[in-house]
């Protein structure tokens, strides 16, 4: 996605080999029209999976999500992160480790708002060593509902989240694919195969 | 807003005399069109005021902020809530009380992203006794932004938030204001006038 990629080179900060920093547009400060753009490229690559349930993760994942749910007439549900969870009636929940902050939280969602009868797309702001979306994709199986896909906002390409998912054949579409950030530079991958 | 109240007691789960539950299309699941709407009704309030940023809180409040965000043209900034806040070094921040949860967060936003020359717009999910919104105004006047108002979607117009913040001469736009909740039931006020 021509845009994005533009945004990621004018206004990414590159603080490491392996950490971009988006703060600016989508991570802290949000662009609503570049989230607009975001939505409808998701809409477009998921338009024939008659999607009817979009799951994302508080809270980066849900103005990209808000948007493409937008644009494909359907609901989102944000999964929401807690230290630990006691209360998990009615819950579906993960754990996820985070390596940046090194913890795990919890993750849930609750069960009232997917079920198995749903076709959900899990959207993410984030792809690196697939943690949240493994998060996310445990808690579409223990709803029994059915998975169109996962879609990323900017994949970091030279770590192994998309290897990790798509093992399990689930379908990835990132919009920006980081192959580098070597040298503070960051270079894109092309976009990921139709 | 007629939809939003039709909603509300359609869908809104009255758990108390002073809870008003509405995961079902604003603090879990979220409702997209009716997420436009709301933007619509607060970039069509504040239209006249030359807002520069519309500034929330994370999680509940993006999806509103955004789509006023993009109506008015602007960017949106979500503070961030955490426990307790080590590096404080080029942040705004305030401590906010949640009675709900019997504990104090700090919650911050980045000085890079609010700026003396600003007109900001407050937008959050619910306003009660008013913790929140104060938190977000502290973080305005600490900036030396002009702050042209508060949007509300959801207010408990039984509890003194709003009489807290309009002391200062900040104007309030709720978008449904609950007068009662008593008897498992949704009573609402008329719209704040204009």
């Amino acid at each position: 996605m021509e845009q994005l990629k533009q945004k990621i080179i004018n206004e990414g900060q590159v603080l490491s080999d392996s950490v971009l920093k988006v703060d600016s547009f989508l991570n802290h400060q949000i662009d609503p029209e570049l989230m607009q753009d975001i939505g409808e490229a998701f809409a477009s690559r998921f338009k024939e999976d008659r999607i009817t349930k979009v799951l994302t993760l508080e809270s980066s994942g849900i103005a990209p999500s808000v948007m493409t749910a937008l644009r494909l007439g359907v609901p989102t549900v944000f999964a929401r992160k807690r230290k630990s969870l006691t209360l998990i009636d009615n819950l579906y929940s993960a754990d996820i480790y985070s390596y940046t902050k090194q913890e795990t939280n919890t993750i849930s969602i609750s069960k009232d708002y997917i079920k198995s009868d749903d076709i959900v797309l899990i959207i993410d702001d984030f792809l690196a060593n697939g943690q949240a979306a493994q998060g996310l994709i445990q808690m579409v199986e223990q709803s029994g509902a059915s998975l169109a896909g996962v879609g990323i906002v900017i994949e970091k390409g030279f770590q192994h989240g998309r290897k990790m998912i798509e093992e399990s054949d689930i379908r990835v579409e990132s919009l920006a694919i980081v192959s580098s950030l070597e040298n503070g530079k960051v270079t894109f991958k092309e976009d990921s195969p139709r």
